[in-house]
């Protein structure tokens, strides 16, 4: 019953944030008179209505533990959920993974073209730091650099790309990782970001580095967790409810924490990634709920 | 002789900013030890030794009328090239402007592939916003922030990819633009960048937006010549000294400045701003002498 509750709460949170990032992405993104509509339709319709929104709600929920505005935090929220949605586009073109299908919808270079595609990717990544910058998100300047700062390293060649260039080196040179290299590819592939996300709730919030410990920690668990259970999705999920591609990683015999643990260890290891990640919030009262079923959501999610 | 004397005086501050830049990026790109170091080679390889280097020298030179400490502006020009680099990589692509060749070498996606190249043009965008958002470029957040906010402007949906989007529809679709449409293509795809490169560097002087007007006006015009120059040399230019392919914008019988005035008038026109340009530098003494010959030196060019 109270994990019902805490599921409904969590229900809820998700779908007030979804509603809120599309709301700013819409008045971010107005559509030009110019022939350059193009490039910003094409950003709307890869930036608006898809996506669990799970980094703005991570900064958002973060952010709430120290009394930030709602506004500030889901515009910062906003920015990372650019670079991720920028990161998707170019993740999925045909020089890449090859995609036809993201969030249930044709992806964007199937719905415009592959050279709208790059572009629509670039506009979102530099409005990324176009948000970011602008004192609409934080009128302290030091906060906006360091937000700044925090977002151009987890999305950079020491985050993210880094992490994205590992795997595309694993398939194209075969080489085969170690549970040790799979575990430092996600953690810049997709764990900076999610990190990020935790860490730009608590500049936010003027927290130092220092005071940031324990939601790095959190961070960098579920970060964890969330790969793992991305890739026992990969394995067991259902194509409808993911609305992308499936059963890629393991049919073309990559090394995933699914391959190297098996199903079980890997569902285990992700359970046990969760248990530690709440215990790393025991500091924060129910005002960290959220981040706490998050957790849960995470591995237990079915898309 | 006067015209000779700047000239090489123009010719030294340009190979001195070349290897100033050239060896700033080779400091901010250690390649790592580990799987991802092909993307960090790919930055390298489109990043080093390549190019005018215009902008930084636009930077470095505007910063110097305001006593700014050379190796700041060579960060914020280093921030610029790397935005600069970025697109070049991403226009050459085939899905783009497919070409083969880029400053007398093969392009990224021909030297390594398409994927690494999409990928090392994201990672030079993310790392120009890590340079401006660290405090070597600058110890004042709000001048960080305003850098970041300056280039993410010129660079996004409302600069750069926003011309490159109209050049883009004008190729697909036909659309024929008359000389007000190009004029404002140009200022967006190529102007933007050099006007923020003026700025960067009067921002990193502290000169509030107000003192920045003539500044901004000369960017603006040499922004046009510059556009001009490269139309003309797209006509009648050396291929060998271009390093990269000519006559495509002719072939494709794509409207420029120079299929819209003819050879004649569009030189006319790109004299005619230049001397515009320099009369905007008229309350700068001696030492925007290089600004001045830039001006010069963006129409006189042969490549």
């Amino acid at each position: 019953m109270l994990a019902e509750t805490q599921g409904n709460v969590l229900g809820e949170a998700i779908a007030r944030v979804q509603a809120e990032i599309d709301s700013l992405f819409d008045a971010l993104l107005p559509v030009p008179e110019d022939t350059s509509a193009r490039l910003v339709e094409a950003m709307r319709y890869a930036a608006i209505g898809g996506g669990k929104r799970v980094r703005p709600l991570l900064v958002v929920s973060t952010a709430s533990l120290f009394g930030v505005s709602r506004d500030a935090a889901l515009r910062a929220g906003a920015a990372i959920e650019a670079i991720h949605v920028y990161s998707l586009i170019h993740d999925d073109l045909p020089c890449m993974d090859n995609d036809d299908l993201r969030h249930g919808k044709p992806t964007l270079h199937k719905a415009f073209d592959e050279a709208t595609a790059v572009l629509a990717g670039d506009a979102l990544h530099a409005l990324a730091f176009e948000i970011l910058a602008d004192d609409a998100t934080s009128e302290d300047p030091f906060t906006r650099s360091e937000l700044i700062l925090t977002l151009g390293q987890a999305s950079g060649m020491n985050g993210m790309a880094g992490g994205q260039m590992m795997d595309m080196v694993a398939d194209e040179e075969g080489v085969v990782y170690d549970l040790h290299a799979v575990t430092r590819l996600q953690q810049l592939k997709t764990g900076a970001l999610l990190a990020a996300s935790v860490e730009m709730g608590a500049i936010l919030g003027k927290i130092p580095p220092a005071g940031r410990a324990h939601l790095r920690a959190y961070a960098r668990d579920i970060g964890l967790a969330f790969q793992i259970a991305d890739d026992l999705l990969d394995v067991e999920g259902d194509i409808a409810k993911a609305g992308k591609a499936l059963r890629k990683d393991s049919d073309q015999g990559k090394q995933t924490f699914v391959t190297l643990l098996g199903v079980e260890r890997a569902r285990e290891q992700a359970r046990a990634l969760v248990d530690q990640a709440t215990l790393r919030l025991a500091s924060y009262g129910a005002e960290a709920d959220i981040l706490r079923a998050l957790a849960r959501f995470i591995v237990e999610r079915d898309r």
